[in-house]
């Protein structure tokens, strides 16, 4: 996986820095995270090939998130699209697009999907031989979703040592890989333990923002690979945190402990802040693992 | 009058060209002319005080004119603002401002006014003491308007000289600069002219984007001082221009040139083009004062 931060600031754009929006890389899939003012700016920035997203992922309707989608949708139809967009966000989202559309009389020539949102639990709604996406209901000033996405668990690796040693004919290596057992001409039963090495671990990543201190969200997270938890303020501001429904960097790695992730992602930066570095300090009083979007910087894992 | 170019590019935001967006001065107000994305954050890097925005006037429902207004809305909301925002535009622009404000739950703290606007006439939609906006009616793919600033002539300049010579009260230089003769006590009559110099000559801006080359634009604009007339082509995409219902350089200057303006700036340039010298050169074998409108830098007339 690749996670590459197009903005983590909250609230307006500003000269240097971005609304929120990300862009996630699994297995060749790209996925769309929020798509701020500015978004596909952003993706020209970082050489990003945008013909090749066909989901985009909004998280709620307030604009730090949401207002460059239609930029996107219309450059995509000017680029000469042809393939399919797939839009998940709240519902709402569909109207305001289609109103606009309809306005510029501009229909775009590809398909273009909306899957509107409005359950309050956990829910699938996106899924192919790869990958997973399921919302994280969060608790914001409007309806927000996050988004946990699970690698799905790729099929045990031959041993071809020992599968050519047995002499088995290829024929049968898809079903080694999906772990049956082999019996021999002469009778014996090889293990698949003898036959395959254990498939590389799936990853999963989880994108919770925007939020207040929410734990419903901890069973749903457990134990993820990386988690970007929104912190767009420091202990200084929690009674402000607790008003506007937002969490502070301690807030945020408290659910990064209790949820027992690997690593911690901070972002959504109040735009009040000179400087970020007081984030990570606060957050690694609780949590260690923390590191700290910055808009333009990609993370492996 | 000073005219801050904040974007003059066709289609797309790109990573270093923005679409339409223009900032006019005239006598301390500040009136801004579409509004591609990204156009608060142009204003940000040009430094204009945005808050002493009141005007916005947007030509067409075409996104590389408008998708950044919801994003100043709402930045205005952020920054705190009171003072009453008037936006003049075709009509939809009212439905899907308010359709995104409702949806994100997120109302201005100021007086939000739409104008919206469907004559096919030129029609005045703004007057002050000092400056009068009308219509420019264009033709376009959508329902579009160009728009004509004119400010007013202001009254005459008191020659100090002459009025402290005749001994003429203070109480009377109003009426003088109205441009009235003065009666002295003796009864001698002083002519206006004695007393006073000419007004400095009153300026008019107009802008015309988007169009196709459209001769009834010529009567509204006659001998205006400059005029932005959209050149999104150059004469070897000539066809192109008229399928699209833009213009070209040349097209641009033929306007310029019936209508007797004093000075052409030449925008709205297409990306295809890598540099955009050959606009200026195209539109000079046809008006002589052409300028070329580029991202970020001011006019001053």
């Amino acid at each position: 996986m690749q996670l590459t931060i197009l903005g983590c600031y909250a609230a307006t754009p500003r000269t240097i820095t971005n609304p929120t929006a990300q862009l996630l890389e699994i297995n060749n899939r790209m996925f769309l995270i929020d798509c701020g003012e500015g978004t596909q700016v952003q993706l020209r920035k970082n050489k990003i090939k945008f013909s090749k997203i066909n989901q985009v992922f909004i998280s709620h309707l307030h604009g730090d998130h949401f207002f460059g989608l239609i930029g996107l949708i219309s450059t995509f139809s000017l680029l000469g699209r042809t393939t399919d967009l797939h839009v998940y966000g709240p519902k709402g989202i569909k109207e305001i697009i289609l109103l606009q559309l309809k306005l510029s009389n501009s229909w775009t020539n590809y398909g273009l999907f909306f899957h509107e949102l409005d359950s309050e639990e956990s829910v699938t709604i996106f899924e192919d031989e790869k990958v997973l996406v399921t919302t994280i209901p969060l608790q914001h000033r409007v309806y927000t979703n996050g988004f946990l996405f699970q690698e799905k668990a790729g099929t045990r690796k031959l041993n071809m040592d020992a599968v050519l040693n047995y002499e088995i004919e290829s024929c049968y290596y898809q079903k080694i890989k999906n772990g049956k057992d082999i019996t021999l001409e002469d009778g014996r039963i090889i293990p698949n333990s003898e036959l395959t090495f254990d498939p590389i671990p799936p990853k999963s990543y989880a994108f919770c923002s925007d939020t207040v201190y929410h734990e419903p969200v901890i069973p749903i997270i457990e134990n993820v690979d990386v988690l970007y938890h929104e912190s767009t303020f420091l202990e200084s501001e929690e009674s402000l945190a607790q008003k506007t429904l937002h969490s502070t960097a301690k807030e945020a790695a408290r659910i990064a402990l209790k949820a027992n992730v690997k690593q911690l992602i901070l972002g959504h930066y109040s735009t009040r802040y000179e400087s970020i570095t007081l984030f990570k300090e606060e957050a690694e009083t609780i949590f260690p693992e923390v590191l700290l979007a910055e808009d333009g910087i990609s993370f492996e894992f």
